[in-house]
């Protein structure tokens, strides 16, 4: 099988020019200006890129798609996951394999990767999470890692059933530093967020509003600095997933000034949408509930500034889908209140396109910055760069071709994500991923699903990112 | 009983001035340029003040009398302990009152006052640890609050015996809230340092040298950022005693220009001596074994800076006093180690004459600075001001006439604290407390103990300070 | 002459009783509980405190009484200006002695001292400004020192008129270092106000509401920082005037930390207004055009925390009055703009009371720190302590009986000071100055002048604060 | 003419394959795993590239060639510094013209480029340095810009000669916003710095150990605070060149985490030398006297965590030779001082080679950041990419083949710089550029030049980087 990407212009993270793209297999295996089929390489597609940027696969390194969770079980399968990351140009997710504490490490595992492999149109990966940590989790580890799973996740929230203690989340960053490894880390004080809950509860302070007062930028600067001072004390490698506020990423900035190694991730909500949104009537607000949560608008300038400076490396989504029917509405008051509202936003297929209608089309960054915040930061972090992350000869033909003139509007007719809403529905957008391919297979015609179930593969990485 | 000391100068934290005191029983009744002895005021005592000045009586808000601690007992009893306190010019202690965490919170508390009362010499208070926090303890602490105790002590170090969850903390600081008393902390995060000193001792890194690395300043300025999150969080008052290093004070000073109410402490021992007092040789290091360690020489000028800019408001000493023969050893590879050397300081005599040599003496503090820091602002910060803490009509006697013109050594021979080692020994020092009063009663007559066990009575404390 | 306070409460900076205190001449000669006027001291006054307050009188380290400014003159003189001030609680002033930059330092502080001398009811003193600096210059301030003024003053901002270069800023804090003077600044950048100015009102920006843009925060903490720098680098010990703004302080903090002696003032409009009093229609709005202007009010939250903890050490006016009519009104658009609005508000009576009502009634500050912030502090820093700032046998009697019971509003009726409108119009307070004595003479009796003009002194102060 | 390099491993800052470029003319025409010469692009040569790295063409942003300055003129010409360039690797210079304040700058501008032109060996372009200005500045920064330079050069230091004055800078920034302009600056205040030159010589402190101590840390930071504040205000894009030290750095981070878009270099003596250097005995020191000074090695190591961090953005030279003799010795001791030797040390050529030994082979940065550092980030900030910066089709062949298996060590005899002396002599290196091409033309073969001087030509550069 071969595929002819013609008249693109390739765009990467230091890359502008025009040129024709030869797959073959799942493979790059020429780029140059002119392109023809010969008969050797009679190609069975040829795709016209005219006008348009030729990217490379996006990657989000932060999603949820198999996920028990307070009490049910988030929405998507690899099945509708997969193919909605394709259409919005993500070829390659790294999923969080959240065991709960009392769970077998590898057999945890090994249940995450079942509900991907054979099933999965995309790519896909796992972050390891470490929810305890006993004399057998190093052996575990190591199995895993063997299995090319190269970053552990710990949760500093959720005390009690995802959550690590103290002594857990040292072990956790010892191993990871003798295993080069990278330690990814929700960064929120568990405790603090137990009492301010209470007390808000008690208070009668029940509807989706007052999410954000239970969880305020303190505590996640809290956890932040918890976790570097970790990091420092063990010499391990970190990455903080979601970033949401200015406290957050100051709380990180001496410690990098020290040398210590710590990247950060902010999610694409915290950069479209501001703590207005949980604030919606109705209970609508509850649509809008994830952790940390959507600050005020004052925070949401500051990421903007601090992906586009490089403080923040990557741009993801926490994508972590539920009913607004039966899930979210298990937290609806009177009768039960916002700590009952599983946490998350449906966002895996939007990320692409509202950073770069939000991002690239008002001017706040180029298009280099774009594709490393999207895909070559992330790809390089967690060891699949140069495979992923860029466009060369003999890397995955991981493509998005993109066309920079469509204007549109998000609305759930344009959904492909497994739930009942659409969380960015209205959202004027510019940009659309007409054609993507995951290696080697076209996955979206016309921004169109065409691409097979199945064909994902876990993609071993490299250690050391 | 009356006492009459004359043509002092006397100096407070805002005043400075020639005059007469004459004090009546307890009490200072008469502050005049020319007090004669009337009939009615037949004077006992007339003390010739000239040439000296004359202070409030010192009060050193952190100390250790009665300790079990680390399988041993301190040694100083409030018959050794007060007397060598009022030596130094000291009439008031509030001593750290430490259940351990299966201790019953009153009945702790009036086992610890038990060995005060009746014995001590001068005047005492408690800070009450809370090393638990169930059901129970907010009662608890209130009747042990109407005796008069209005600050609580919380260890974020020494996890599973005197140190507190996440949940305790915070229940205490909302307790502490409500009731308007102090929470004192000593902020190090107690599992980062069990994991490096079993590093340490794993890699035969056993001698008392080893004691600073295990605990080093990101480890303290970690316990402070927590402290003062929680401090924010519940819009509690905190006190972070034994301040050791330029890294914690940092930590608190964010959340101080965001309006949390946080106080800071530093003890004699940090600001005289540096960790190469730790590394002296045929284990004489462990003398000087306390935690947080006594840092390298950068953060000890660092803190002469904070005491005088008034970044840190009290200076105390942490006295906890333990035996060279027999406990320090306790802690002597190559049979033993680091970890088990008694932690503390045998320090609660000389404070005052070394803050006086080393900053006084030297022009880093002035006089009213001096005040505030061994007297005044404790006074304040703990609820005894104005009866303490100052020298005004009506407030008690606890006077300190002090000759600036002496000049010493500190040797074994001055020694008045029950262990069996002088840490400051050869210390050169200006200045002395010649006469000291307690509550009227002469307790030092040039420079010799002449107080009465006893005499020292439980200071009712205000709440807030 | 002897004047009998009896049965007030003694409030300093570290005390707190009764007392009545007894005044012989200009000084305090005895304070004790029980003061009978014998036949030896046939008291000729006695004023029943009881139920009162007795402070220290108050100074005010920041004023302009005599300057020609912007083409004009501020409108009060010794007269009006010191009777405004007693009744306010204030005993002493410090005055800015502003010389333009070609005029001759001793006249200028001669023709200064002139508009003082046997004019001004309250004692008075000033900073000596430095607009200029050549080889005479040291000489000269040599003969100024020895007429007891023992502070600089430089303006970074009015270049050319009353600014100094970067030359002369070195230059005067070196014989500042050499002559153990303290330098005060007026810190903003003058090119940057020059050109933003000129930016609005070429936009046709012409109102008194563009005052605070043409002069933003990053104006003033650059200012903070540059002179800071000169600090660090010379060695000598700063005070920053009318800080404003977070931005200001913060700028500051890391030279404290780094042991850079530099100590902060703000002024009390800037703790009880905010930017939008600049906003006021008709020109009203001119009122409040003072520099570094009045900021939005999260800026005025932090100042109430800084003053609190200590961070700011005084409170101040930069009393700079000018009429609405003539002289604010210089700036009327549309024929003129702001920038020719003289600068400054009226405000040396209302200073003590409305820090005490918006401070001390709401919680916000206690006694003790109300009185450093309003005189203790001042006297410490600019070398009068203790002779004032506290109340003290031998001090000097300044002393404000303050009624706490007492509620008001401040109306242009109770205006002392010479302009024609009254800033503060309509502000309630509680408390008031009911008699205010000046070096033992009743200068306010029943909140009514009844002083003496001419009976102020110059107070030659200490070198070295 | 066409070129194939072959089987080389090329790596950009976000790609690594192995394949073959052929290069026609002065342009990467194809780049492929086996590209085979054929009947029309039969190749006039061919390299084999096996097991060596081929990197994008070096670009050191931060030059000096043509330089009269302290009275002397630095030893290159074009001639010399182009070969010395293209035997490191480095195929484009952007020099620093540098009129002094009376110089036309249209003139100058002519001037200095009249110097490179015809006479280059590898490719340039200039930042136009503004010196003074007035209102036919930006008619001539017009004129200029129309030739393809797109950013100016500033001197905060070397006041009445280089310097500016706040105006100017002001006026500079506006100018550079409007035109869409970066403005680089050195950042040391001028005052400050001649002050201490005085103070030191005064002192009899003559010899080049006392350059550093003349323009300590402090007075660099307060240069990139001052620049900083510029940019705030005026919106324009700035970029600190020679950033020496922790303390400029911390300096510039608030400023960019509200938005202000500055990026930082740091040049190649500060991360392999240290402050050391300049007090080697005999005057020897004086090799290593440039400004900012090298710093002690606290701040070396700081650095080399900014630029693995991505805080610093490009590692340049501050290429400015002089001769020891003659030159350097203008300022040596007895009869002179430090202050007359010229500033500068010749590193044009060995800037690539000694951050891959120090920085790629000890592992503190990797391949892909080595380059962004050395290259792709200065193409991008200046306007150059991806013409130059990396390797594409239709970018220009600037190409390294670097064998990373060279091991050497700088000597005298290496030396193509046109200074009597080599300061890296001695200094151990690994790698090497074995092959040079310059626009398709091989400029060095087998480490020997073999370029043509006037082969290289200006680069005409894209506004806003």
């Amino acid at each position: 099988m071969t595929l002819l990407i013609k008249n693109g212009r390739i765009i990467t993270a230091d890359q502008d020019y025009l040129a024709d793209i030869l797959v073959e297999g799942e493979t790059i295996t020429q780029i140059d200006t002119l392109i023809e089929p010969r008969n050797e390489i009679e190609a069975d597609e040829i795709i016209d890129a005219s006008g348009k940027y030729v990217f490379p696969g996006f990657i989000d390194p932060h999603v949820h798609i198999y996920l028990p969770f307070m009490g049910t079980y988030a929405k998507d399968t690899y099945d509708s996951g997969s193919r909605a990351a394709l259409l919005g140009g993500t070829t390659t997710l790294i999923e969080m394999c959240c065991p709960s504490r009392d769970e077998d490490l590898v057999e945890a595992y090994e249940l995450w990767k079942s509900k991907a492999v054979g099933i999965s149109a995309c790519d896909f990966s796992f972050h390891m999470g470490i929810s305890h940590f006993d004399e057998d989790t190093p052996e575990q580890i190591n199995r895993i890692v063997d299995d090319g799973i190269t970053s552990l996740k710990v949760f500093l929230a959720y005390k009690g059933a995802l959550g690590v203690t103290d002594d857990e989340l040292y072990q956790t960053c010892k191993v990871a530093k003798e295993l080069n490894l990278v330690v990814t880390a929700h960064c929120e004080n568990a405790d603090l967020v137990a009492q301010l809950q209470n007390e808000l509860v008690a208070a009668g302070k029940l509807g989706p509003e007052f999410h954000e007062p239970s969880r305020p930028v303190t505590v996640e600067a809290s956890g932040v600095h918890h976790f570097c001072t970790f990091l420092e004390m063990t010499g391990a490698s970190g990455y903080i997933v979601h970033t949401s506020c200015r406290d957050a990423v100051e709380a990180a900035m001496p410690f990098r000034a020290r040398g210590v190694d710590v990247q950060l991730e902010t999610v694409i909500p915290y950069l479209v949408m501001d703590s207005s949104y949980a604030e919606r009537p109705d209970f609508e607000g509850a649509k809008y509930v994830m952790s940390p949560p959507i600050r005020d608008v004052s925070h949401q300038r500051y990421l903007w500034d601090a992906i586009a400076s490089g403080t923040i490396s990557t741009v993801a989504t926490d994508h972590a889908p539920f009913d607004f029917a039966g899930q979210k509405e298990m937290g609806r008051p009177p009768e039960s209140d916002f700590t009952k509202i599983p946490n998350g936003i449906p966002s895996v297929q939007h990320r692409p396109v509202l950073l770069y209608s939000y991002g690239v089309a008002t001017g706040r960054i180029d298009l280099h910055r774009f594709v490393e915040l999207v895909s070559t930061a992330a790809a390089k972090q967690f060891g699949m760069f140069p495979r992923k992350g860029t466009i060369q000869i003999g890397g995955d033909a991981d493509l998005v071709v993109w066309d920079p003139t469509y204007k549109g509007t998000i609305t759930d007719d344009t959904r492909a994500m497994d739930t009942d809403y659409e969380a960015f529905e209205g959202f004027e957008i510019t940009g659309r991923a007409d054609v993507v391919t995951c290696r080697g297979q076209v996955s979206v015609r016309d921004g169109i699903f065409v691409g097979e179930l199945g064909h994902g593969q876990l993609v071993p990485r490299n250690r050391g990112g």
